[in-house]
């Protein structure tokens, strides 16, 4: 039971980030991840994001970004984690019964909608956060990512952030960014991105509601100029 | 043991609201707090705020306001619940341990800033959530209320919302409420608090940055027209 205790504190979470649909949650989950000891973030699909909310947190994550979900599944079981869909499912397990195994990525719905069929295919398991009101639908992002987080610490035993009287102590920004608020990058994948993109007429960058009217929204504002 | 996990079945929870920085956060903090079971959404101070970000929730929840937290805290005790503040001091505890005795009212700290030391003399006891991270000095206040709501409705055994399919169930909007937006009030209490705002010159009135330039932040917006 000792050795598997520590074992544990060998694992390590992060988030799975599909397609967020508000560029701006990516910002505060960002500081809820940092918070719960992500260090880095894996963004698959859409890369651009707004880092308002992340309060400087953004700046303590690295940020993972792949083109495809399964690309984003091979590098995670490359590196032994298990990808666990937040979802209310059939299969789901409460998430406060703590049912983790190893490392784990969770991978969240876009706001407004649960996981799709493509996103379900690659969860090795799924948790739900049990609701008890009668108020609303789902959670937001944030929250339901920060309620996960929160219980895969306690369970994997993450040792608990010095405090300086009431408040964590921030450490030193640690990370430089090559690009504020995009994924570094580098020649090839910038080429495949555009490749895709042709193919594919980029419908997922579209906004929540279906219209892309922000300049800064494209990819072209990503790698232009 | 037995009938202990009985007398849980009618405890209840809320959270207190003092004088919140970011009206918009009322929005969020109301859609979490639905999700976790809270009917009444307890306010002091200022009782202005905006539904955003609440997806509707704000009509499944009551408003209760108080002028002054001893109010707030007499009306919390004559019907049986604890208070609890969610601070990293000494005396707290980690709330995933669960140190609930009964229903219990969560006193969040303002934005940006902890709990002050009138906040903390209401409090019978004091609850924090272990943070593992170094990017970030503190959590925000919906994220905070959605993890220490969660842990209460396990703690208290809740039964779960019904599901359908991979939603839980939106029950038909119960309550209406006078003024939308507003808690619902009375001539006297008004006057009371025309007097009280007279008396102290509504310095807690001023936005979090110190500023008070939107014209429906007032009360005279509130209660004019």
């Amino acid at each position: 039971m000792e050795e598997e205790e520590q074992k544990k504190l060998c694992f390590s979470s992060t988030v799975m980030v599909h397609n967020i649909a508000k560029r701006h949650n990516v910002g505060t989950l960002a500081r809820t991840a940092t918070a719960f000891g992500v260090t880095e973030l894996v963004l698959v699909g859409r890369r651009d994001f707004n880092a308002f909310g992340s309060h400087g947190s953004a700046s303590h994550l690295a940020f993972r970004h792949f083109h495809s979900l399964s690309d984003a599944a091979l590098h995670l079981k490359s590196r032994d984690f298990d990808i666990c869909g937040v979802e209310i499912a059939e299969q789901s397990l409460p998430v406060n019964e703590h049912p983790f195994r190893r490392s784990t990525a969770f991978l969240l719905g876009n706001e407004g909608s649960g996981l799709s069929a493509k996103e379900c295919e690659i969860c090795d398991f799924f948790v739900y956060i049990p609701q008890y009101g009668s108020g609303t639908a789902s959670l937001n992002v944030t929250v339901a990512a920060s309620i996960v987080l929160h219980h895969f610490g306690v369970w994997a035993g993450f040792p608990e952030r010095i405090r300086d009287g009431n408040k964590f102590i921030v450490a030193e920004k640690p990370l430089k960014q090559a690009r504020r608020n995009y994924c570094v990058e580098n020649a090839e994948s910038i080429i495949e991105e555009r490749k895709i993109r042709r193919e594919n007429n980029s419908h997922d960058f579209l906004d929540e509601n279906g219209t892309d009217d922000s300049p800064s929204n494209g990819l072209d504002g990503l790698f232009g100029g």
